[in-house]
């Protein structure tokens, strides 16, 4: 298990004393689960995340025969993760608009640092299922399902799935949100923050620093070049930090 | 927390080593969330269930103006909670057969054990999530529900919603598995045991030793009813520690 | 058309004027639709299920080449088979869990006295539509079922699609529901008996005598060994009775 | 009960024997069901549909404080009521196209007689549940669901929930289907006909003669005036009969 | 495009000016989109309906093999073609009664001139949605479907999809509606007369005069046989006049 | 209606001749609906978007009594609108996650420039059907669907369901699609271009040049901070002509 708690600030303005641009504490527990192939107890504060992935050798029907892999993902939430308590989806009969989206997102993210040729015609799928949210459940769910891909992809090697001769995984990939709240950007919203922001966003980017998704949005309150520009500059700061608590949870011994 | 690991036997047939009569090592986490007005991780050796109780103070619209609560709950499985992937029920835009019938079977579990006048016009949901399936997942779920739900009525006394002069708990109850494997009757079978039982039979029992609910299924052959006899007393053995861990876990220090 | 109307007892306290160990009039009426290869109309008082048996020579593709037949079951109500309507399950747009549960349950009950080997790659699909209800559809629905199974597989027989070598059902198996009303243990419940039961249980039973299944319920009041005892001892007669009508019935010249 | 058998004819070219103008032997019988307000088992030959009223005292919401009332019924088919077993619309989750068409057309036609204001704020369905299928299940549908309602709204005025100064039903309507078959205009089409017919037509006609609905398909060549006027003519002598059959039925003594 | 006004009359007793035999202006407008094989914005008045033919050189499943081609239709309208917003089917997760009885008439009336074997196994779709809404929207449909049909076919014809050899399209067809509004037979109702028709019928007729549907519906008040025979007669009349329209179209210069 | 062909440019490298910074020509139709309180047709290129306002004088439940307004929108694409056709999503019974996404982002953008308050207790619900896409479907919806939505705001001043003393539109508002096509930022990407872009994102500015959505998505290859610059630079100038075009088809005289 990696666990990061930044280093205490002197300006805090923010509720939980941080400054505007330091992360919540960030913990990574890798193989929380006995039978996935690879997954990870992700937790951004109080959002806490499980991310299962499971590798499967075949790929869906559009796929066969093309001597390329696929990678997917399905983000929910339990319905007590919340502060009130939400009907679950399987009763509705009906998955949710917010939840086609993010679970979109989550499979784009981790796409964008796969190789599907070299991972061949093998499947995995990222379960992203947050057990508790306090705001960033997409951004901690990309970053902690990337650990958890990570380990699916060595576990395919060690079972003669995929072949060791090229590199399944071109880059690592992480996220954070980003937004302006009383007129401050600031890195990493809790869910008391994401409710007073006037401008949200959630930045996906990879361990090099190139952008994979920038998603901003006026939640009350229309935004300017430089406010999206500061904003950005907060994103590639955290992303970096996170990008290197990944690496630092990868080294240690797996599961 | 609260963990209890039974004293090792001596004369183990069983592919861990226990007795025919001996449980699973057992844990119940109390407040494992922060804003659910119940929370439990209840484990039953690798089984592992999320039980979250969420207390409203109203009933549904066909128990308006009874003077009576209300006690249910949902189960559902994570899509790796199993050795293999399963489809999410919100996918596929149903909830299926098993998934409805445990959930109506811990809700009745549970109700067996409230006074619904003493609750007064309050509803809680108990939402019971298996993180990780390793067998007995409904019987584990029933029992760490029934901590949840005593947090939660608890929490209803705290804060005024819940009169304190009548007992809305009249007893507590827990459930255990038992089956025939091998010729022999044993208590809380793990799935791998569960896929060779020949009978499977999951029993609800109160504090005081009463059945709320006997399900035995003959899986590969028929049973006789000295069969039946020897599994209900391992039933009955079994529910009564269960009984003592859950009261031990709620001595504790709440959260 | 095979009817027993068991003869009139001495000290009935029942509204029905029965004994507490004696069944309804039960009537099993063979051939009820031209078409399918097996159906039986069952009757246990005002209770009338409409069972159907349909064969095919294939299996679900999860069994193709096992060598392996297949038996399954779906139960249904029609909207005005009960005191007031119901809605439509088709209209509502999905199959409740009773209705699931008991689906389930009568296809388990059938399969235990199946040898799918013996039946080859075949499947028999049962239809059991409850066209009134009054108590004990469940278990009217698993004894009829039986009868139409029967004719189903001797249709098979004489069609040629099983071989006549070995023998496809291995034993009877009929169903029949007990209770404690007023404190008193009773046999085969009408309506207005089990909405008044302190507890319920349906037992299903073969030919001779070992259980296939033992669901109780403690509707009201939780129970204890000895009214368990008593309740088991009433159905063990009670489905040894059905035994002998389904008997009858199969003896009689076939459709 | 009612039943009709025609006189035999002579010039016979029907694989049944009957008269291009006659209908099959039709049976109505009353009482069906113990609970519903009006219940019909009506029989056109080896059709076999069972027509519930389910009376109650409201009316849909937006038909509340109109003084008016509203008739509606629901359709369907067991799924072993036809030669090959069909799955089950509440299983599929939708229902089909055919269905809901039929239903509309029961609703509609038996509305044509009803005196909405007559009726009061209550609502009749009318369940036509088909048991078996050969052939006209609509046809027939229509015919008893029209003597379920007459003893449905006989029951209202029974019970003080109909007034008895104005006329509820303002005639009685019935249906038939004709087509033409190998060149030959025919009355009342069993399924072996039905399946060979180039042109079909459903015609729904009250007791005085007039004409409620016409349907007319040209299955496999399209119709002529000529033909249609034949078909016409059929359609009137068979509703016709219908409708004596129908009054017969009333006039015995009720369940 | 084509576009046909008809001559104003002397006598006209309707809202618009129209004697009781004349059809509205009628409008077909060929290649409206870029891709599909066949396309046409029908306008008969105020309703628009966009028809789009879809060629695939492949049949379902259950006509593979066959020889044979499959023509079929779906019907829906926009959620605001009509004076007030109707939800969309796709959100209430069904499509209703009323779009699958009208896709089943348009697939019906299109086949009913289709030789199917000269087709060869080829499916034709066709989509008719309805823009805007004013009465007669399955009319325009059927009569718009058709000449969308003829393009694709012809489409099919210049790619080599389909042989010369054979004609697919037997002859034309059209639609329309007629009624009795205020005692006096009308042909194509517009919304304003038709919600006050007492009577109202969909006729489908071909090129050569023959009829393939005739759907006619007592809304408030039974009709005899001199009133139907007046409505065919006004039907007969509109889609001769359909005929020659279509043909019109069809003669110019294809996109 | 109001239309709008940029002048020619003399560097042309893209397939339609455009420069990267021009917009292909856009079309804005007013009242292209006779029913709907704002309707327009709008067109980039060939992407045909219909999108009509409904207004009402009520709003959801949870809005009730809030003294605000609600403004919201439904997208949807005709199933031959593309090059292939799509199955209905009403036929498959679910809406999809694209579908749910975009509509969205259409309300989200609108409700960024309404004043609710000003809105008064009114809902306007804006349907975006995309009638032919060629590229940019939901960037076309949103800048119809604002004037449409003025429309309709219009609309409720002229009929009093709508004060006239404060502005409901804060400022217009319209939204472009950039990418990185070739190695080459551009403007407005059509459906070839689309295809193949490395980068792809779709920008919503109001009037006034803020910013009210920014989402970018690495298609093929993760782009830079200076390539996110020249997108955004792209975006503003295509937004703000946009803007004008919008201006000059609510000056022009309404239907």
């Amino acid at each position: 298990m990696t666990s990061h708690s930044p280093s205490s600030s002197t300006s805090a303005a923010r509720a939980d004393g941080r400054r505007p641009d330091e992360l919540r504490p960030v913990r990574i527990t890798r193989g929380w689960l006995d039978a996935a192939e690879g997954s990870v107890l992700v937790e951004f504060g109080g959002t806490r995340v499980l991310c299962a992935a499971s590798f499967t050798d075949s790929v869906p029907r559009w796929r066969k025969g093309s001597g390329e892999g696929w990678v997917t993902a399905e983000y929910a939430m339990l319905p007590r993760a919340t502060n009130t308590r939400s009907d679950r989806e399987s009763v509705k009969g009906r998955v949710g608009g917010r939840t086609h989206e993010i679970s979109r997102l989550i499979g784009r993210s981790l796409r964008a640092v796969v190789d599907v040729r070299a991972l061949g015609e093998n499947t995995i799928v990222l379960d992203c299922d947050v057990l508790q949210a306090d705001g960033g459940t997409r951004t901690a769910a990309i970053t902690g399902a990337y650990v958890a891909l990570a380990d699916a992809v060595a576990w395919g090697r060690r079972n003669k799935k995929v072949s060791t001769r090229a590199e399944v995984l071109t880059d690592s990939v992480s996220a954070v949100s980003v937004g302006i709240v009383d007129g401050v950007p600031v890195l990493d919203l809790p869910y008391v923050e994401d409710v007073r922001a006037q401008t949200d966003m959630n930045v996906v980017v990879t361990g090099s620093g190139q952008f994979v998704e920038v998603q901003g949005t006026a939640e009350q309150k229309s935004f300017d070049r430089s406010e999206l520009d500061a904003l950005l500059d907060l994103a590639l700061g955290g992303t970096a930090e996170l990008a290197r608590i990944q690496a630092a949870a990868l080294a240690e011994d797996g599961r």
